[in-house]
C-alpha cells in the first residue's frame, strides 16, 4: 500500500509529514500496547480507552490537513490488532437485504472498484462538550474544541459497493459493524440507505489516510468515512455492511450519539428506552460550529501591538458550507465579518482524471462541502483593549446560525454556542482565557465564573449583567 | 383540467373545500382586476401588488392543507392574465446548456411526462419579518407569522424534463423565468442543477394546486414548486427554464431573497454590489422555524379553566424534519416537550401506484420532509397563570435549533427566534399578546415594549432583567 504515495506537485494542500512514533510507556500495560502514538495528544478518559484531542493551537498550526499524529481519536475499547502483512487479507461482508451478498477482502476492494480520494473533516459529536459538563455534568467525557480534524481519505464509494450487491425492495438503512468487541457487543451504527447511494454525500469505505495505510487508532485496515456527519457513524475496523429495513438496534446506535430533549436529566434518562430509541434524536449531520484558536488560552499579548489577528476554524454538516463568520467585541451588540479561507475549493479545480494516493480526486462537480474552513480577522489593538471578551459565531448556507445559548442535553453533544474568549488586562498585556480546557485540565472562564457563584445559564455567561439598563 | 378531481376516500388529508370568490372592489382599479380573491386575506403592501397572508388562526384552522383562498401570496407586480381556454396552450421552453432544447405547451407536459402529486409547504423568506421591522426597519414589508401554507401540488418532476433536454458538460445551475414583467425585468431566479436532478429534493413544474388549475395568484397556468426552499425560488407564470454554468444575474435573484451579514445597514447596502452578488448570502433552504397559533393574539381565557392546549406550527428546510418542539414558561430556564403531528407521513403509507389529481403520490420511498408539522401541549392553567410569557422553539433532525436572539439583516428575512407570547392577567382572565400583527396593524408586545423605552435587543425581549442575579 505504501508505495502508492504521491510525489508530484499539486495545486491543493498535501498533508504535513507525519512522524514515526513509538508505543508510549503509559500504553504498555493496556491492550493497546501495540499502538504507536504521539505524546502531544491529550487523553480525555484516563489512560485507556484512547480518546484524545490535540492541543488546539497545535491542531490549528498543522493547517487544513491534520496528520495521524494529531488527528482526534474516539475509541470505545481496545484497538483491534492487525499486522501490516495481513491488511490486504482483511475480510468484510456486504449482506442483509441485498440481491447478491458479497464477501471480500481489502485486496478485492482495491482491485475491483474505482478508487477515490477526498479531503474530509471528521468531528466528534462531543466536540466542545467540556463546556456542557461545566454547566451541568453530562454522561460524556470532556472534549475541548479540538475534537475535529481533516485528512485525505482514499477508498471506494459505498454506493458502488451497494450497487453491486443490489439493495432489495424495502431496504432503507445501512448498518456498519466494526471488529471492536465492547461490553455491549461490537460497535455498530446505521445511516439511511439514500445517503449511502447519493454521490453528493460522498460516503466511502476507506483504507488510506493522508496516503498511508490507516493507523490502528483510525481503523486499520478499513473503515467507513462519512463526510458532513458526526464521527460516530464512521465505523472503524469495518467487518460488516448490512442493508436493513430499520435503523440499527445496536446498543451503541441507541445509547450513544443522540441529542435527547434538554429536559431529560441523566437520572430520568435511565428509564426512558423509548426516548433513546426515537430516531429523531439520533445525530447524523453536523450542525454549524466554530472556535477561536488564536489567541490561545492564556496567551498574553503586549497592548502596544498595532493589530492582533484573530484566527480559528468553522464547519457545518450535511454538505452545507459555512457562509459567514462574525466576531463581536461587545457581547453581540455589533458584529464584524471575518475573512474565510475555503482550502477545500482548491481540490475542486484540478483536472477530472487527476489521481492522488491511487484515488481519483473527483470533487470538481460536487456542490457539497466536506471540510472545515479557517477564518481570521485583524482587530486594532485599542478595540481589543476596550473589550471584555471576543466571540465568534458562524452561519451556514442554509442560514443555520450558531445560537448564543447552550442547548444542554444528557450526552452533552453538538455543543455549538458562540465561542467566547475572555480578555484580561494585566501589566501592559492582554491575557486571553478560553471557555474551558479539555479533560480534567483546569482553566477557562467557565469554571472560574461558576466558582465565583455566577450562573452560567443566565444569558450573559454568568456575568453580572453588562450592557443592560438596570435602572428599574 | 378540472375533471381530474378525485372523489375516492383517502388515508391522508385532502384539502378543505375552496370557495368561489369574486373580484374585490379594491382590485378593480388595479391591473389585477381579473383576479378573484378571498376578502379575509391581509394585504401587506397596500392594495397592489398583492402580497397577503391569512389571519394566523384562520390559517391554522384550515389544518394541514391550505386552500387557495387562504394560501399566502407574494406577487412582485401585476398578475399575468391567462384565460381558462388558453391554459393548455401555454408555451414554455427548456433551453441553455442542454443537448436538446425543448419548446412545449402545458398540454405536452401533461401528455408526455409522468405526473406526480405531493403535499408541499411553501414559506416566504420574509415570514415573521414584522418582528425584524419593529427592532429596526428593514428593506422589506411586514409579514406576520402566516407567510406559510401547504397544498397538494400536481405536475412533473423537473429532473424528468431536464433529463430529456440533456444538460451539457459545465451545466451547474437552472434558471427559471416568469411572465411577470417588473421594473427590473422579468422575475427570475436560479437554483443548483444538482438539486433539480435529485428526486429527494422533489422540485416540480406544477399546474394544479389542491386538484384545481392554478389560481392566478399562484402562477396560473404553470409554475415551479420547490419543497424545503423559500417561496421566492418557486417561480410563477413559468416561461423559461434555462440551464446555465453560473447563478442567475437576474435583478431579483441578486437583490432579493438574501440574508446579508447583520452589520450591513440599509444605507451601506446600496453601495455593496459584491456583497449582494455573493452566493453564500442567497437563501435557498428554509431554516428551522415555529410559531404559536393558539392562544391567538388578544385571546382571553378564564383563569378557572383546568388546562389550556397550546397549538402551533413548525417547519424546517432542505428536507429536514422538525424533530422536537419545546415550550418554556420561564424564559428558557426550563422546557417541556410538545406533541408533534406529522400529517405528511400519512401520504407515505399509501400504495405505490396510488394517484391523486392525476399524479402519482410516490413519497413512500422518500426520506425528506416537504411539509410543516403541527404541535400542541396541554398546560395546567395554574402554570400559565404564574408565567409572564410562553415561548416555543424547534430543532430539526440536523440539530439546528431556533436561536433565542434575532439575526437582523437588511432584507429582514429568515427571522426565526423563539416565538414569544406575553401573558397578561386581567380580571380573572388571561389575555395573550403575540409579538406583532402583520402589515401596519398595531398590536403586539414588541411595539408596546419599544414604545415604553425597552431595548428589544437586550437579550430579554426589552424587559427589565428578570430571573437575574442583580445583587452587584
Amino acid at each position: 500500500l505504501r508505495d502508492l504515495e504521491e510525489k508530484t506537485p499539486r495545486s491543493y494542500p498535501l498533508p504535513p509529514r507525519s512522524k514515526k512514533n513509538e508505543v508510549l510507556q503509559e500504553d504498555l500495560r493496556t491492550p493497546d500496547n501495540h499502538v504507536e502514538r504521539d505524546p502531544r495528544l491529550i487523553r480525555l478518559t484516563g489512560v485507556h480507552p484512547f480518546n484524545v484531542e490535540a492541543p488546539l493551537s497545535d491542531l490549528y498550526d498543522e493547517g487544513f490537513l491534520t496528520t495521524k499524529d494529531l488527528h482526534y481519536v474516539r475509541n470505545h475499547g481496545a484497538v483491534p490488532r492487525v499486522e501490516d502483512n495481513d491488511m490486504l487479507d482483511w475480510e468484510f461482508a456486504v449482506e442483509g437485504l441485498v440481491e447478491r451478498p458479497i464477501k471480500m477482502t481489502l485486496r478485492d476492494l482495491i482491485s475491483d472498484y474505482e478508487q477515490v480520494t477526498y479531503p474530509i473533516t471528521l468531528v466528534c459529536a462531543g466536540n466542545r462538550r467540556k463546556e456542557q459538563n461545566v454547566v451541568r455534568k453530562s454522561k460524556g467525557f470532556s472534549w475541548g474544541a479540538a475534537g475535529v480534524s481533516t485528512a485525505l481519505w482514499t477508498g471506494v464509494s459505498l454506493g458502488d459497493l451497494l450497487a453491486r450487491a443490489g439493495p432489495k425492495r424495502g431496504a432503507k438503512y445501512v448498518f456498519f459493524e466494526g471488529a471492536d468487541k465492547l461490553p455491549n457487543g461490537y460497535y455498530g451504527t446505521s445511516v439511511k440507505l439514500g445517503w449511502a447511494m447519493d454521490p453528493e454525500r460522498g460516503i466511502m469505505v476507506s483504507y488510506k489516510m493522508n496516503g498511508e495505510p490507516l493507523h490502528p487508532d483510525h481503523g486499520k485496515p478499513l473503515r467507513i468515512v462519512i463526510p458532513g456527519q458526526i464521527g460516530g457513524r464512521s465505523v472503524k475496523w469495518l467487518k460488516r455492511i448490512v442493508v436493513t429495513s430499520a435503523p440499527s438496534d445496536n446498543w451503541y446506535h441507541i445509547y450513544d450519539n443522540r441529542v435527547l430533549p434538554t429536559m431529560v436529566s441523566p437520572e430520568a434518562s435511565a428509564n426512558l428506552p423509548d426516548t433513546w430509541k426515537d430516531e429523531r434524536y439520533a445525530i447524523y449531520d453536523l450542525s454549524t460550529n466554530s472556535a477561536i484558536c488564536y489567541p490561545a488560552h492564556n496567551e498574553s499579548v503586549p497592548v502596544d501591538l498595532a493589530v492582533y489577528k484573530l484566527k480559528g476554524y468553522a464547519y457545518s454538516g450535511g454538505g452545507r458550507r459555512v457562509g459567514r463568520l462574525e466576531v463581536t467585541l461587545d457581547q453581540g451588540k455589533t458584529w464584524s465579518l471575518a475573512n474565510i479561507t475555503y482550502q477545500e475549493d482548491q481540490y475542486r479545480i484540478n483536472k477530472d482524471d487527476e489521481t492522488l494516493y491511487g484515488g481519483r480526486v473527483d470533487i470538481s462537480g460536487r456542490d457539497a462541502s466536506f471540510c472545515w474552513c479557517f477564518w481570521d480577522l485583524d482587530i486594532p489593538m485599542p478595540q481589543l483593549q476596550e473589550a471584555g471578551d471576543v466571540m465568534i459565531r458562524g452561519m451556514d448556507d442554509s442560514m443555520n446560525v450558531q445560537p448564543k445559548d447552550m442547548y444542554w442535553s444528557v450526552l452533552g453533544m453538538m455543543n455549538n454556542p458562540w465561542y467566547r474568549v475572555v480578555i484580561h488586562k494585566e501589566d501592559g498585556m492582554l491575557r486571553f482565557e478560553h471557555p474551558t480546557q479539555p479533560a480534567l485540565l483546569p482553566g477557562g472562564w467557565m469554571e472560574r465564573v461558576k466558582k465565583e457563584g455566577g450562573d452560567l445559564t443566565n444569558g450573559f455567561w454568568g456575568d453580572k449583567i453588562s450592557g443592560q439598563d438596570n435602572a428599574a
